[in-house]
């Protein structure tokens, strides 16, 4: 047993309430799950017992499991999935997350995506890990929920996927408000320090998020949230 | 020289980009500057200089300081100014946070605010300490920027500020899009855990942020900041 590793082959939900969303949703590269010495029974271990028991896979009692992956936190359950990748749907609106490269962001990102009716997502290379604890944690298992692709180039993305192209850029003249969304959509940010490089102003529809002065830009996750939210919300909710 | 503690009467703005804005809006509670001795000189360290010369605000050369305070980061200049805590403006916006427990959170909060212009916080006790370190940074500077007072309870602050309040809770049913906010109004958000009580339903216009139920919640930052672009983009930014 070692720290997790982005090149291993399988990751780790932390805690019960994620492994029971990777038990929902993503049931069939369930490994095996780990139950701590000090766990108490409740509903939520009863009934991951029996989710396990159906579907044969191996509930460990382990304490070492959760010394070396989660430290510090009030973790009782681990549940340890092998990693998945899945094409993305074609005819459905997407995120495209150009380089990011913090892990709490992305999966507070997928929290997001999943939260306004968005479950398909596209993320270009060099970028961060998807299966980092820290995003899984981050997305409240909403990663479960969602199907994603990396790309080694936007360009790779673009041939296969003909969404309609918005680029979020503080160079844009399109306001996020005034901006009529044609679906599918694909909502496409940059990294977090450096924004969407240039060439992006040519590529669909630009939009600004227009801010006041006073600060230099908005955080990558409030600003990818507010244009989730501004997109989706006279089809999907809100109205 | 010891680790911050929020019950110093000082705190600290770590790197060059946070010790400007600290100069720039609030001169008046500058202590003193620290340069690290491996500081290249640049265009902006010279006019933190300018600045500290002009104001008879101390720089001075230390390793040790950063040490302390920066541990991991590349942090070559910190500005260390006295604690401030202002009354808010009546006549305005307020957001107003109950019981808000993680550091970079508020900060985050505090940025998509000032993006957004409003520029007035009322934090409910028990609450994080608004003067942490990692709430500075969160706030890329924006903490500069606003006027903010500690509440002992909500009651204190209502009895002072007489806005419009718009608490934000899943048991609302007015939905945000469809909300037309009355300025001033006070957009109010509870604990990142637990959400607003319940008394709160009876307190102005409660509001719900929609979403799909493949997710339990969004995240706090995220479900603020959303409001705060919602609730400002008529009358501010956006058209």
């Amino acid at each position: 047993m070692k720290k997790y590793n982005k090149k291993d082959s399988c990751s780790y939900a932390l805690g019960a309430t994620l492994t029971i969303e990777m038990l929902e949703h993503k049931i069939e590269y369930a490994k095996r799950v780990y139950f701590h010495s000090t766990l108490e029974r409740n509903e939520t271990v009863l009934k991951i017992e029996e989710v396990c028991r159906k579907n044969n896979i191996p509930i460990i009692q382990s304490d070492k499991v959760f010394r070396v992956l989660s430290e510090k936190e009030n973790c009782y359950i681990i549940g340890e999935f092998q990693k998945f990748e899945s094409k993305l749907s074609k005819d459905k609106n997407h995120i495209v997350l150009v380089n990011p490269s913090n892990s709490g962001n992305l999966g507070t990102i997928i929290r997001s995506m999943v939260g306004f009716g968005i479950y398909d997502l596209a993320i270009i290379k060099p970028a961060v890990d998807i299966f980092d604890l820290k995003t899984i944690r981050a997305s409240m298992g909403a990663i479960f929920n969602i199907r994603f692709s990396y790309f080694d180039s936007f360009s790779d993305y673009s041939k296969e996927y003909k969404n309609n192209y918005y680029p979020f850029m503080l160079q844009a003249k399109e306001k996020l408000a005034l901006t009529k969304f044609k679906t599918p959509f694909s909502l496409i940010f940059g990294n977090e320090a450096t924004g969407l490089p240039k060439e992006f102003l040519n590529i669909g529809e630009s939009v600004i998020i227009s801010h006041s002065k006073n600060i230099d830009s908005l955080n990558l996750t409030i600003a990818a949230s507010i244009a989730i939210y501004e997109s989706t919300k006279n089809n999907f909710n809100n109205r």
